[in-house]
């Protein structure tokens, strides 16, 4: 999508310069940072460090930082070490072991001299196929989005919330929950888009209200308790979620928060969908609050955080008392009968084992 | 209560020098300040400015505004800009309108040598009143958390949560939600508070977290996002929060957010009660979500915050990108059918009209 002007992946290889670019997340919104990853320890870093995340894109870094690797030793040792270290920067992505299973399947049989070819080609084949998911999660959902907009008056904006940031920036492009978004803006639908800060990482504050600022769309900051008083007084037409891993029942674990909005959505009637690449269902799991455990992250991430100060530095503050305990949980699971439907690559349906089956026959369990 | 291990209230008229102290609260958590109001001007500013805050404190504040300014010249005249200066500081509480009125109507028969000594009684006795009103919400309230202790292990903590301060730093002493945490500390029941951090203005994490810590409360500190995980997974036995107003209905407004956490204590089967002084019972209304209007309050809130510096020093920080539009409603309305009950300086009662007539049939509309 956009910054400023100009079209941008959040990862891509420059011809010109033969090298990986990224945008270096961390420093989101305050300042927009492109760097070259050039050697195995700068994609480590990347993917450890978040200066990329979201699944697909930090799959799609994964595949090119086996590429960088086989460049300078595409020997058996060098792969089995890359693809060990690379996996082990964020353990329970389930996009980085994808990436790095498809790199060590393709690259293995090759001889050395081939192999960092074939990797760049694979990993602009892993982005390309990210961002036609993308599109199609677009695609589908702007039907969603239409439908309210023909009950609306002339000059009504459909407003939608977000939570999160399920965005071009955690994809190669696109993003998921955002696509419906841009595909109805490239349709001249008025959309206006509430976005939830997503503390403790303000995630939506940091990189969702940028993107939809970038892109010109119109949209409103809050905070994350603000969006059950929006739903009570008819502030909101539509939510729409990422996630990062739904059951084949259909209950969805995104980030910690969703299940509050899915709770006020329901008491108020309005329809929360929730979009995803079929990549990300987890076809062996029929309970997700019993079955997904949930990762407790660092009590830092509540205390301190990065923000711009008033001279325009960016540095870590702290929110509260010194020593205060913390719990954070960092995601939770909003069960199916909270959901009114998934929206995939391959369609709307209902979130159920029913409703992924009919689009999914091949993945469904018997 | 204590700070360090002092006894504090949140104002008081110091005897030795003759001066009416407040704990200046913008600084906490990072430094607790103690000043002294010794002027008209100063105690504007401490209600315009927040350095005190709560319902019942700024009533409290206000009644000692009118003594102070009563020695300096206790004219008609006088007294009744005073009322008027004070009363345009937080227009919209109702406690403060509430102290001033009772304020005039005490001082206006007396002649002018009389008003000072008058209104500093006053002024003190309207201290006390609060105080034993939220003493007796704690008397009431600690029998939930009683029943509750009696179903736990040997060991095994009552585990609350509460949302934005509703704690003595809002009230003279005890606080109203917090009231019974204290009482049950004091009777040797075992409590872990979890603390929402209460975005935009943060007083969980400013306040509450502080006022814990300083009463060796176990407690931790989360996001807004996180009560609903928490109470799938059986980590909260009882919700207790405060109310700004609550209808003669039984809905209640409160803190924005209040209405998420209610929603997820009913899907998770756990009581939620709200503890309030009478005083904040609007009879005059049945439904809150109609009928309450609420307030929209400055955008910095939501973009800007004080925190502390890893130097140390208190600083305003951003956290999202420049420009971003906002939304920053301040309250919402939960609705009755979401409250176990209403914890009364009287009693515990069903949130609801009948319930409320049953404890205050002097007050219920016929």
């Amino acid at each position: 999508m956009n910054v400023g002007n100009q079209h941008y992946r959040s990862i891509w290889f420059d011809e010109q310069s033969s090298q990986v670019k990224i945008i270096d997340q961390r420093w989101l919104p305050h300042q927009f940072l492109v760097v070259d990853l050039d050697n195995l320890d700068a994609f480590v870093a990347a993917i450890g460090d978040m200066w990329v995340r979201g699944a697909p894109l930090i799959g799609a870094t994964a595949a090119y930082g086996i590429y960088v690797q086989m460049i300078d030793n595409p020997s058996n040792k060098s792969l089995e070490q890359t693809c060990d270290l690379l996996l082990a920067t964020r353990p329970t992505a389930v996009n980085l072991r994808w990436a790095l299973g498809e790199m060590r399947t393709l690259l293995t049989p090759l001889p050395d001299h081939e192999r960092a070819k074939a990797a760049l080609a694979r990993a602009r084949q892993i982005c390309e196929q990210d961002v036609e998911c993308n599109r199609m999660i677009g695609v589908h959902g702007v039907e969603l989005i239409k439908k309210i907009a023909a009950t609306k008056s002339h000059g009504e904006a459909v407003n939608i919330l977000t939570h999160c940031n399920a965005g071009w920036l955690a994809t190669v492009d696109w993003g998921t929950a955002t696509s419906p978004l841009y595909h109805a803006v490239q349709q001249n639908i008025d959309v206006h888009v509430y976005v939830d800060e997503t503390r403790p990482r303000n995630q939506g504050a940091h990189l969702t209200a940028w993107e939809l600022a970038q892109q010109d769309i119109s949209h409103q900051l809050i905070v994350d308790n603000a969006g059950g008083h929006l739903m009570q007084h008819g502030a909101i037409d539509l939510v729409i979620t990422g996630t990062d891993r739904t059951t084949g029942s259909g209950d969805v674990c995104n980030k910690i928060g969703t299940y509050l909005k899915a709770l006020a959505a329901h008491d108020n009637n309005i329809p929360f969908y929730v979009a995803l690449p079929s990549t990300t269902i987890d076809w062996t799991l029929s309970d997700g609050i019993a079955q997904i455990p949930i990762e407790e992250r660092d009590p830092l991430e509540v205390t301190k955080v990065w923000r711009k100060l008033n001279d325009g530095e960016v540095a870590q503050v702290q929110i509260c008392p010194d020593n205060t305990p913390v719990a954070n949980p960092a995601f939770d699971v909003t069960p199916a009968r909270l959901v009114t439907g998934l929206i995939t690559e391959r369609g709307v349906c209902d979130a159920s084992t029913q409703g992924l089956a009919q689009l999914f026959p091949e993945c469904a369990k018997d």
